[in-house]
């Protein structure tokens, strides 16, 4: 009897859920309202009902799934099962694992959702032919998931691999965290916004104007394309942003030495013209010299099926 | 009959060796002139040859030394036991593993001098109680060294664990490494020399011109001397030193989330003079919270000892 996973992508509006098999294939996936003001019971029972759905859905029997992954925004006590606390479902100490566990009789396990995109793309995505990677997701922040000879590392308690915490420009632009200049404050889609809107109102007669329409309407793609319509300041504004990308890069490429580093994320939809740039300001810095130890700079794959396969993985992993 | 392993600390001037036990007790050590412009053959004949005069001052018999292992400078190919290059010794591609062991007849096995020091002062130094630790070296650069689940990690190639090579102030201080504002440039006793210096010159008046008598002779202590003589340009120089050393540390913490920093190198012979407040700077800014998962932050044990410790347990586990 072939055996499945469930893996479960907890968010702040959508649970997404899907049945991953051995070779990391989603054989069924969907999304459910996660209700985040509801009791946390609620949303566990919602959670194992969605995998009880999807099992019955793919025409599985009884026990062919042999376990269940859930990741979760926040900090996360992976021994435990518990999530410590989240600010984006306002949970604290929330004993998850054994609420959907309870409900499901079968072992749940638990990592925060950047780890489990992280083990997604290494486990069927991106990251996939390489023993060690260090995902990194530009988003709303910086998140961060490290792979290192094929497991994924979280540090005592599960309280590492917060990549984005680290600080690149000591003083500088303030981050969620409280410290100043972090990586995640410049290298996420907010610190690049930031830093359009700075550029639009230092230049009035920028293309960027006409792009967003309005300061408010600026996103993670206002300069990109500002940059694509030949505008100087667009222009460099993609290329300061990308600069601190790599120097945060760099600094973990120094740290971790990865064979590959990849990147995940709103802002990675732009692609080659993203990573090409990214490569050469990243290329001539690595400690011992690139030629001695590559490093791989490639986009992520698997996009918002990330989480859940990385979700399965983990929960085959700990079988 | 009791297994022992023999641990070298090569060294720009000396050749450090010793013969260790199990439990890691040092049962004889002594030192050699590493004579570093000689051919690497002839230094590996001393190493040993070094090697084979301990164990038989030991009085230990015939088979009982185990294995071999090496701390060396600069950046070395783990699995094949060629130190890459080495600014310090100038060698390029040397395959000095293969050449101690010809001469031996043992297994010898190589790492660079930051990790050996690690491995020693978690064997058995200060990091002993901790599963997790990062090892940083406060020397003429900053070394480290990373133990993660009890083993030394070193990255693709051994090339990792470069953490004095993490940018922490874009466009700071010129790195030997070609970077500008590394932890190195700031952390390291040449960093808080070139703090002092610069004090100095701006304070004609301060109390370190006469500790150190002129600009040339100032030194590692030279600030915290004049802090102790209640020279209030001193101690802003070792306020601002430690605030650096503390921003590379948080870095290090929320990357890694280790049980224990251990510090070495020296500038830690201040002990608690440095690490009182250096506390009191990191404990606010570790992801998650102090509480949640306490970091340690301890000064090394082993002093000149750790290298050669570290390099026979590195044997110790390879065997």
């Amino acid at each position: 009897m072939k055996k499945y996973y469930a893996g479960l992508d907890l968010g702040g509006t959508f649970v997404k859920g899907g049945i991953v098999d051995e070779q990391g294939r989603i054989v069924i996936k969907d999304k459910i309202p996660t209700g985040r003001e509801r009791p946390y019971g609620a949303i566990a029972a919602d959670m194992a009902q969605l995998v009880k759905d999807l099992a019955s859905r793919a025409g599985l029997q009884e026990g062919q799934v042999a376990g269940v992954g859930i990741g979760s925004p926040g900090l996360i006590d992976a021994e435990h099962g518990v999530i410590v606390y989240s600010n984006n479902i306002r949970w604290e100490n929330v004993p998850l694992c054994g609420a959907v566990q309870e409900r499901l009789g079968l072992p749940v396990c638990i990592t925060n959702d950047a780890n489990a995109a992280a083990l997604g793309e290494h486990f069927c995505g991106a990251g996939k032919q390489f023993g060690s990677m260090v995902f990194i997701t530009l988003g709303t922040g910086v998140g961060g998931g490290v792979i290192l000879n094929g497991e994924l590392f979280e540090g005592f308690r599960s309280a590492g691999g917060e990549i984005g915490h680290m600080v690149i420009e000591r003083g500088g632009w303030d981050c969620t965290c409280g410290r100043k200049g972090c990586f995640e404050a410049y290298a996420s889609a907010t610190g690049l916004i930031r830093r359009t809107r700075e550029s639009m109102v230092a230049h009035k007669e920028s293309a960027m104007w006409k792009i967003a329409g309005s300061l408010e309407n600026v996103d993670g793609k206002t300069a990109f394309d500002g940059m694509r319509a030949g505008d100087a300041a667009a222009k460099q504004v993609v290329d300061e942003y990308i600069s601190y990308l790599a120097e945060g890069v760099i600094n973990l490429v120094n740290i971790f030495r990865p064979e590959a580093i990849v990147l995940g994320g709103g802002v990675c939809a732009e692609g080659e013209t993203l990573l090409a740039p990214l490569r050469e300001k990243v290329s001539p810095w690595l400690f011992g010299g690139a030629d001695y130890a590559p490093v791989a700079i490639v986009a992520a794959s698997l996009g918002n099926d990330a989480g859940l396969c990385g979700a399965a993985r983990l929960a085959m992993c700990r079988k």
